[in-house]
């Protein structure tokens, strides 16, 4: 456990969690395993490629103002990478590496953390690019169903994170400001966005990765899901 | 020359080119030539991670509403790319290699591409992400000063491409509408921009890569600055 965070004084008392899914959650290259089994010796390079641009279009067409549910656009995504590697991709290749997307691997400390969180009397929510069907397929996949009090996705507003209007979603659903909410994300850039709209942020950072150099910090790091737990439960005394 | 592009009947005239700067009219990746001087074996991936995160954060800076200025994310992009990749970089290697990036080379072809626009009466602007001190200095030292009507830098709007207040400068700079004009990037992702906001568009695809997966195509495409000529000439009949 490598828990680092700022003064105790610097947040306030916390009064929800919501999580990041994809990569958070869920692990985003386990899809490296079957995409292994398609193309010996480029499972892996497919996967973060893939990976990479999933998350470069969901930016670019939020910037552009060109909205496309994150279900397509991950299509898009595996399309590009699979040509950029040079695969030739069947449809079935295609259509079996998306359908992983919808029953990615859960990290495993995650159904007892949230039963933690459960046990404390924090709402929970899930607020993700994904769509609303993605992420209850994911969910229940995943064995998590029952642990969220809410399952937000973007696609309600049609703006990817980091755009506030996609963060705005967590407070609104809560009935608490940002600031009371603790955001938690695996991915740097997605700390990063949820720290510039107001939220308290924890950034789980499983493999050692460097801190993105965004001017912002996360209030608080760990490398799993009982960090989390940790954090909160050292906010809410009693 | 692999030159293609839709019918001429779908482009109206061309009244004017719009270039971008960075890897269309200077090759970003000469900086990798410093950066393996200074990390021997590593200057080809710290280029190419620099380059990638460069783009990224000018992209979740304009999305979350935190513009910088792109000197400055420039600086940042390289600080996370030397960290990724387990570089110890002094203060001076980090200066020097940012100074680079007010003389990366220029694509040989370009002067003499410019030229012959410029004969064919055709105005020439370029529109850069990068700040208006960064465009100038690239422009003289490459030797280019003077072949162009106008350097638009998006500082002055504070949103990095593909936002449309940053396209928007183009039409306003030249006085004609966007698809009167050919927008010319190198940048898959700025061509799929520059098609989105209506420009007339030329991808310049250097290293045969693959066509981003973006529900847009460019209108033409080739691999220098010499097919653009050959393609505003086909649609200026003298």
């Amino acid at each position: 456990m490598q828990s680092s965070d700022i003064a105790m004084t610097a947040t306030p008392r916390l009064k929800a969690v919501v999580f990041d899914a994809f990569g958070t959650l869920f692990d985003v290259y386990s899809v490296g395993l079957l995409a292994e089994q398609l193309f010996p010796g480029k499972g892996e390079a497919l996967a973060a490629l893939w990976r990479q641009k999933q998350i470069e279009y969901s930016q670019l067409r939020t910037l552009a103002g060109r909205h496309r549910p994150f279900w397509e656009l991950t299509r898009d995504a595996l399309d590009f990478a699979a040509r950029k590697l040079g695969l030739a991709m069947s449809e079935a290749a295609g259509t079996q590496l998306l359908n992983q997307y919808s029953c990615l691997s859960p990290f495993p400390e995650n159904a007892a953390a949230l039963r933690e969180l459960k046990a404390l009397g924090v709402p929970t929510a899930i607020l993700s690019n994904g769509t609303p069907q993605m992420l209850e397929v994911s969910v229940r996949s995943a064995g998590l169903a029952g642990l969220f009090d809410h399952v937000l996705s973007v696609e309600k507003v049609e703006r990817y994170k980091p755009h506030p209007d996609a963060y705005a979603m967590g407070p609104a659903a809560l009935g608490c400001e940002a600031r009371e909410i603790l955001f938690v994300s695996a991915n740097g850039w997605d700390a990063a966005g949820a720290t510039w709209f107001g939220y308290t942020t924890f950034w789980i950072n499983r493999n050692g990765q460097p801190a993105e150099a965004l001017d912002v910090s996360p209030h608080g790091s760990g490398d799993s899901l009982g960090d989390v737990v940790e954090f909160i439960r050292r906010r809410r005394p009693g």
